[in-house]
């Protein structure tokens, strides 16, 4: 055995160790009797132990060292690319600060549960300083020298810099905000009133699941507090969640985990536990999980279609015809929460956190200052004041668990599901003739060949480039909401 | 630190992946997509390792020759045997030949099922035999000089020999099959005639098991092909199926399993997550699921209370009375198949298989005579002939998996029940009034002050002993089946 195998057979283990501890979340979240709690604590802890341990075994130091990348093929340079990334990161964080930061992001979810019911920001500050400083120092050992929010930005996605994606944001910014003004200042579709039957909610999202390709076959659809998808490989579960007066919430949640979970359920079969048997990055998960869930899930053909089936599932719900349910399924609220958010202040929602994050890491924002500096970013990209800690600083448990770096993923998703929706209807002149008809094949089997198989194969940019044969640019994404809500 | 606390600390790291070893198998059972199937052998394969790697990490021997017994308590001492035992256990057995052994289990069940399918005996006799090579190889390694088949029987009931089985047993079998000579000779009442919704079994197993105790703030009632009860601790998962027309398959495959898991869920939550935190053996387990299903959940005034919750569940279903329920749940049954048994002929199943499978360790049987010694022997116990090899060598996975010495726990369970019933009638002599009204507390109460709440604090036979007052034998039990089978 060369040292390459020596490394991808070590590697297969951890990453079949990897997925375990990954449904042990998931059951968690959906089967976990509540007494199992404390136990459950110490479960993850030993596995996690496990797996640390694995990650920066010396060996993988000693292969990594004895391998000619000049002699691998495109797959073992990927391979062996973020193998290498993975162990370099883990050795540069000290065991005493990962320790520190795994106890910290452990009670932290706890108490931001508390301070958020108590909107009791003075009570949460402890929680979030402890974490600033913690992150501050992990980011510092990370960069090396270097730009100390990139090195975490890094973590989620790879290849990226804060300045890139400030250049974007940056851009969007503007048009967004003067997007929202003109749709908010326009006649608004009344909301859903009816009540709607859990049961047949959940029928029609595993029916709407299918649709959009997710394979039963290797996963399942439960429900869950907070949606979410699970795992790799054969093995990938979607959850959601059902609300008697929203089946939006049911429904788009559906759709959006089972573009997650489709993209991990496509990855081509060679890289079945392997570095590669997983999505490029956050940012390309999320333009999975966005273009299913908006840009077909709640296009003007789909919703036709959906129309239809609501109708079959719920009865009359009081919403008149196609045209009033698109605009009732893209309906603009002004709202304070990022996940309720429709697809326009959405993005404001995500610049912001992006912009007040990345002073902090840089040391130009305290913990004290963050709520005030939250509070007037707001009220000018949205027009309106916070009223309330929950509806503000205290929404997201992010930053009290650790996750800097991470929010802007979730925009950049938007921005690279932009580019690729894009190429997709050049590509597919007849798309919404099929979408009108509940046909998404055609679409996601478009994503499958241009971007899903790949899995971890190329860098995150390289993935978005290759499908859509532009480099990635806000422009199709602002376009794609102009046009859609500017013609409301 | 003391090398016993850091022994411990070890150990609890590795109690704690054997319980996230045991839930990915209820998820595999449960919840699992069939086409996850490959995927999730790696995972297995991965966990297995972590664990054997720890079970035999030379630093536990070093800590166990550092502690002196002498200084420790009761449970301590208990600790440090039964870590000894895993320990020794574990080295005696050559890696080579532990590999060969899970890959020649891993292989067998399919083969066992398509054999089976088939009726195909001699297609599975190289399956078996290849087993029985490995397991005489296993047994002789662990015997290391002493009896073969005791050294395999201590893997499931430890501090128990075959001749003290073998003493038992022989004094059951002319009783048991005098017994149900006289039984299958005297009226039987008529099968079920109806069809019993399956949700409706589902929620009637749901409230037996509350009844029986079964907490289900830290565990599940899911349904499986063959039930089951998995997890320790604050987690303990049962299983159970649903079958239209025999809804007792439900309700007493839920009483069984929840027996197993109360035994599991009332353990002295000190032990939590160390060695004493599981039962004791398969047979004190086996007495627990036994006693709850047959002298508690078959028992006369419990199947008064249950023919009333099952008319309420299902309406009429053609059984008149309570007395006639009360034969209709025992009903003695010429069959072949010992999953199915009654509780006199399933002990005749299990001897049977006791007596064969010592036979073959001790080398006085061969694997290509098993098939005419099973039929011999099953028509002189039960009084006609086997017609076909799925209802007699091919009817169980155990042997061509590995599971030898694994069988007699399954009736040293019933003796164990047996002595456990006798006292707990004497302790309880209102037992009978508190069971007509489907009040289980007194004694699930009893049975884990007396037998639970110890966990693996004493050996097999003194739990039984120390609980029931008496050493364990097969009087109680043939006592209780002649009393309750005479009667009919």
């Amino acid at each position: 055995m060369s040292a390459y195998d020596d490394l991808m057979a070590f590697q297969r283990d951890t990453e079949a160790l990897g997925q375990v501890a990954g449904r042990l979340s998931w059951d968690q979240e959906t089967m976990m009797p509540d007494g199992a709690a404390p136990q459950r604590a110490e479960e993850v802890a030993a596995m996690e132990s496990v797996l640390h341990a694995r990650r920066t075994d010396a060996r993988i130091g000693e292969w990594l060292a004895s391998i000619d990348d000049a002699q691998l093929d495109d797959v073992g340079r990927a391979n062996t690319r973020l193998i290498r990334r993975s162990f370099e990161r883990n050795a540069k964080v000290p065991a005493d600060l990962a320790k520190k930061l795994a106890s910290a992001s452990s009670t932290a979810q706890r108490k931001w549960v508390e301070a958020r019911a108590n909107e009791d920001v003075a009570g949460f500050l402890p929680v979030l300083s402890e974490m600033i400083v913690l992150k501050r120092e992990e980011a510092a050992a990370l960069a090396d020298g270097g730009n100390a929010y990139d090195a975490l930005l890094d973590d989620y996605e790879p290849h990226t810099s804060g300045d890139e994606v400030a250049t974007i944001f940056d851009a969007m910014r503007p048009r967004l905000v003067a997007l929202r003004d003109k749709v908010m200042g326009g006649a608004q579709p009344a909301p859903l009133d009816h009540e709607f039957d859990a049961q047949k909610q959940m029928r029609l999202a595993r029916k709407t699941a299918k649709l959009f390709g997710y394979d039963m076959s290797h996963g399942r659809l439960d429900k869950a507090v907070h949606p979410f998808s699970s795992g790799s490989g054969l093995d990938v579960r979607v959850t959601t969640r059902t609300s008697p007066r929203d089946p939006f919430n049911c429904i788009y949640s559906t759709i959006h985990e089972v573009g997650h979970g489709s993209y991990e359920q496509n990855i081509d079969a060679d890289y079945l536990l392997t570095p590669l048997g997983q999505g490029a990055s956050l940012g390309v998960h999320e333009s999975q999980s966005r273009i299913y869930e908006n840009q077909l899930g709640r296009s003007r053909a789909f919703t036709g279609f959906l129309f239809g089936q609501m109708k079959d599932a719920f009865g009359d719900f009081g919403v008149a015809d196609e045209d009033t349910f698109y605009k009732t399924v893209n309906r603009m609220n002004k709202g304070f929460i990022r996940t309720e958010a429709d697809e326009v202040q959405y993005n404001l929602h995500i610049m912001l956190r992006f912009d007040l994050e990345r002073d902090v890491i840089m040391g130009k924002l305290e913990a004290r200052d963050l709520e005030e500096a939250w509070n007037t970013r707001f009220e000018a990209d949205f027009g309106y004041a916070v009223e309330a800690p929950s509806n503000g600083l205290l929404q997201d448990v992010h930053w009290s668990c650790g996750l800097w770096g991470y929010f802007p993923t979730y925009s950049l998703g938007n921005v690279y599901a932009g580019c690729l929706n894009e190429a997709m209807r050049a590509a597919l002149p007849e798309l919404n003739t099929d979408l009108a008809k509940g046909d998404l094949s055609a679409a996601t089997g478009w994503l499958k060949d241009n971007v899903q198989r790949h899995g971890g194969l190329m860098k995150p940019r390289d993935v978005i480039e290759q499908a859509s044969g532009m480099a990635p640019s806000e422009a199709p994404l602002l376009n794609y909401l102009e046009g859609k809500f500017g013609s409301f």
